[in-house]
């Protein structure tokens, strides 16, 4: 059943440090061109001291100024976001400080499914300008990878970027724009694949024998790919019949930037490779923040347009899939 | 707006191990007695190696036999809980492995507000019923605090308590049950009041000069206490007026076990002692399992009876303020 929302803003923020190849190249003993050849990203931006919620703050700014809409107009602030500043009190109290909502009320809270947090928080939001709880809606997701990285690990320490990106929602008054669709699936027989083992309570720093490598993120690249192949095209074909084959009447899709591999298997369905929006290169895979950096991204270049419908689609740690189809 | 949901099934679990005052008393040099009065906690349990998910996914089984749902078929599984078993992936896809759904594709997710994730899990979920498109919903919150508490600072290292508890929730064929009214309420500028500042990417495990204090649970007591009774009258007045002085037509109160304190300021309201649960003396503050594991005893002790108007209420992290009222 077709949900009634607008996008009425989006925003973004990255660190001005740019981190290249040559430079991680230099630093990780890696003959020059490996990272792009093995990642698919050229470059990715790294932060200098910008924590989650001063990016998500800048990022919300810009959105708001778009969808004309106050601060202090926001009915719900949700950090959707897989890594978290600090444990508690979880990012969404954090970010509304950061915008100056701090004696606000604005009810805020997190949202974490690692990197489909925008994709759920979306669904959620739909749902509480439907019933009418909340109106203006702001979500952010806002991630620093780069502190959670193995330096000994080139693969994964090159593969992430910091960055955040924010999306205001709406009742869409017109009901011209809609969510139409939305799915996820999640396999926790897949939750060793992409993990990050520490910083939670069971190796919690304070105890002994946690090696600091449990801190940092770790990845199996090949089995997860080869469990997305394993489920993408029943996924597909229960979000939308056909989508395993081909686009039919969407006209844009945004993916998650999960690696050069992970949206190659998209152009293996048949989606026309100038339909699908890539950031990987210049920003890297930026966990939760990549979908709305990407939409920000297809906004900015135009290539999608009010009232087109539009996919947006990702896998997470979990394992996990999500899409969901929209009337922009 | 009334939306229909039914609580069709609790669970518990709480760890074996019980740690008494007098234990805690001698580990920290205080004088006896010193626990029961600061806090108002008689004891507490703490886990012996049992991680978030194991302790969830036994709340959950409980929950789903008392609901007559097969695991199998639930719709969603929502891990609403503040402290997090490790940091990717999030603590959904662990308890669905934990409950042998691994292979299943039931979506799996967290939502992270501290102590008043159950609540928040609560009415997200109910909209998520409302729109079809999730029949039965699996809400567990397990919290492993007491790894994150500080030996030195007697006060918080009395006062919490380690434990799981989990609600599944249906549509309400009859329309008998429902959420009548959920109000949410954060002030970022009591972020630092109550707070764990390491665990995230700005105290990281990783970075130079985090001392191990960072990664451990602190609070400043008497200014949360001052900032709650600032915001508390207007906060129920808004939730259903009348509120900050009586409980009018509401049959019984499931608060959030924050203190001993935090306990008595609902008294002070002209709330009678015999219509709120407390579960503060025996289990201590369970962080988000408080409210569901209150829940779960008020019904148990059969404070709560089907059809019965029921306020769900308390404080968090953030700062932030919750409450739902619901017909059971």
């Amino acid at each position: 059943m077709p949900i009634p929302m607008k996008i009425a803003g989006v925003g973004h923020y990255l660190p001005s440090r740019i981190v290249t190849n040559e430079w991680l190249e230099n630093e990780c003993n890696l003959k020059k061109g490996w990272i792009k050849r093995r990642t698919g990203v050229e470059e990715r931006r790294w932060v200098e001291g910008e924590s989650n919620s001063e990016m998500g703050a800048k990022a919300a700014e810009e959105a708001l100024r778009m969808a004309q809409i106050l601060p202090d107009q926001l009915d719900l602030i949700i950090n959707a976001s897989g890594t978290p500043e600090q444990a508690i009190p979880d990012g969404g109290a954090l970010l509304q400080r950061a915008l100056g909502l701090g004696k606000s009320g604005i009810p805020a809270w997190t949202i974490h499914a690692t990197c489909l947090s925008f994709l759920v928080a979306l669904d959620t939001a739909s749902h509480f300008l439907w019933s009418g709880r909340y109106r203006n809606i702001l979500i952010v997701s806002s991630e620093v990878a780069s502190v959670g990285l193995n330096r000994k690990d080139p693969e994964t320490y090159s593969l992430f970027g910091d960055g955040a990106a924010a999306v205001v929602i709406c009742p869409s008054e017109t009901k011209d724009s809609f969510l139409e669709q939305a799915l996820f699936a999640t396999y926790g027989e897949g939750a060793e694949l992409t993990e990050i083992r520490g910083c939670g309570t069971k190796n919690h720093p304070s105890k002994p024998h946690v090696p600091l490598e449990d801190h940092f993120f770790s990845m199996k690249g090949r089995s997860t790919l080869r469990w997305i192949r394993k489920y993408k095209s029943s996924f597909l074909e229960e979000l939308l019949p056909g989508l395993s084959q081909g686009l039919g009447d969407i006209k844009h899709v945004v993916p998650h930037q999960a690696s050069g591999v992970g949206l190659r298997v998209m152009e293996s369905l048949g989606w026309p490779s100038e339909k699908i929006t890539r950031t990987l290169p210049y920003w890297g895979n930026c966990v939760s923040a990549s979908l709305p950096l990407t939409l920000y991204q297809a906004l900015r270049e135009k290539q999608i347009q009010r009232g087109d419908k539009i996919l947006l689609i990702g896998t997470g740690a979990g394992l996990s899939l999500g899409g969901i189809i929209l009337k922009y």
